[in-house]
């Protein structure tokens, strides 16, 4: 059987955990990689793909099944989303959530120009999070929706606390509050706001001289970022920020609270992630998509889709009457 | 816009789940109750609901879009399933693993043949647990699957129970070993039997004058039920058994433990269920997926199909843009 062929758009942290994903999976194989800076920068873990720029993306467009899209989703994906489904079947974590109708429409309607299928907004939040959500609600039709996310990584606030004055550098990490997960683990549906769910925890490498205290408060303090959540800030050296402190990990829950019999009887769905790599786990989702993706272009299906679209058996490389033998 | 006529095939515990949930749905309304009683003995919740004997069924196949069929799999299903897959939309949560090929393609040539669609084997397990087995298996190529179940009743064990000497009633609770589950969640990805992953807890209403240390190891020596368990006898008063002892609660893990990065990164996919009513929260999966039938009938689909084939938009009463706005 031949491979699914992957072209893979952006190699940073995400793009090269596609790459690491697309070798662990044998029905795939990595065509090339496609990058806006100069080619020759850029070494991959496997020295036989090809590395080519963007601008030359369209000559490959025999050569790859599924282009997987590695892009930021402020200005990279709402370019380069629709210019790519309409030379090839994508994949994208597009995640700005206010945005996601527009831009499912842009994809939509290049991906039909093309007549490719382009799946968007994959991942896990959006992605396996957001169809938790869907199948928990579905069925427990009267209840309550949860989400948590961490311990983890926050980018935005990361990149918030190093913009503060007198830090050198620093990382924030998401914390979900172990008593309010408890509180909704109970059925009791309680209303919680975001900050009553999550808190804080700053690691901060201070410029020499810095003054600790107003460092300390300048984040505590910082509108929409800390100011509402409950923000703890440690000092750590330069040698232990480097030491502990520069994997990404995160993870999270879903949990739906809901009742049958007239509120009679009470059901808890809880969805968990444990991520030692936030993006390799996330590129190990959009593999699965991009097998989706191929084996609906395959069938004649154009045009975007999400997540909400796909029925699980796409995901897989086994074949039906292998999944209902043995994993139904 | 007019609603989905539902029919409930046979009217025991799960019958009654299915006439509560659709009721909590407002796009669903019940039409009737079909059984192999004389439907003078049923007493529905809605007393505008029809009953009709099962031998009448095809009079009202214009008058229900979905049949759900409450039957059991070991005699029940494997007559009625393709029986009724011929003249209705089906759901069914036929759940003899070993049997599951065969009943599809009864199931499949019987749907096709009528034009309907027939989703078999809906509930949490087969149904979401496999969902999630597929989900996370898929995601993760390189790691180790579980299942844990519990703690919830058996009733394949308490009427294992029930027929020992000396026993007048008595319920079987499988629970699951929480170290089992805590060594999962480390993704060491240890080996664990059926055995090392569960207990058995019995709880025994002994008939008067009766021998406890013999209903006590007959219990526990029982082949194939018991003796590979750790199992505990508890002997309770009659009056103990039905205060505490005849609701149906149930619940379950499926942990997917697997690694990234050649070994280098863990991620831990964990999905649980707590239900206080196991037909209860088995039913709300079912009207999904009557819902998903439906649906595909409505797109002229035919055949059989399983939760793998169903793409989760299709389980929800909200428009794509809805849940592409709100819970994507």
């Amino acid at each position: 059987m031949s491979k699914i062929r992957i072209g893979i758009t952006g190699y940073g942290n995400l793009g090269k955990g596609v790459e690491l994903a697309v070798a662990q999976n044998e029905d795939m194989e990595l065509k090339a990689i496609f990058t806006r800076r100069n080619p020759e920068d850029i070494t991959p873990l496997n020295k036989d793909v090809k590395i080519l720029s963007l601008n030359d993306a369209s000559t490959m467009k025999d050569e790859i099944d599924v282009m997987i899209i590695c892009g930021g989703s402020a200005t990279d994906l709402p370019v380069m989303g629709p210019e790519l489904a309409e030379m090839f079947n994508t994949i994208d974590s597009f995640d700005t959530h206010a945005k996601i109708p527009q831009y499912f429409a842009n994809v939509d309607k290049a991906a039909k120009a093309g007549s490719n299928v382009s799946v968007i907004s994959v991942g896990w939040d959006p992605g396996m999070f957001s169809v938790n959500r869907l199948y928990s609600e579905s069925i427990l039709s009267q209840g309550s929706s949860y989400t948590f996310w961490g311990k983890g990584v926050s980018q935005g606030h990361s990149d918030a606390i190093r913009r503060v004055e007198g830090v050198k550098t620093g990382i924030q990490y998401t914390v979900p509050v172990n008593e309010a997960i408890e509180k909704v683990r109970t059925g009791s549906e309680p209303e919680l706001s975001t900050r009553e769910k999550h808190t804080r925890e700053c690691f901060v490498v201070a410029k020499e001289g810095a003054d600790l205290k107003k460092i300390e408060n300048d984040i505590k303090s910082m509108p929409n970022y800390f100011d509402e959540y409950e923000t703890t800030v440690n000092f750590i050296s330069e040698e232990e920020f480097y030491k502990n402190h520069t994997s990404m990990p995160h993870g999270g829950f879903v949990i739906r609270s809901g009742k049958t019999n007239n509120g009679k009887n009470n059901h808890i769905i809880e969805y968990s992630l444990k991520l030692d790599s936030n993006p390799e786990f996330t590129a190990s989702v959009l593999i699965c998509y991009a097998r989706a993706a191929y084996k609906l272009s395959q069938k004649g299906e154009v045009g975007a889709k999400t997540v909400f679209d796909i029925a699980p058996a796409l995901l897989s490389p086994k074949s039906d009457e292998e999944l209902r033998a043995h994993l139904l």
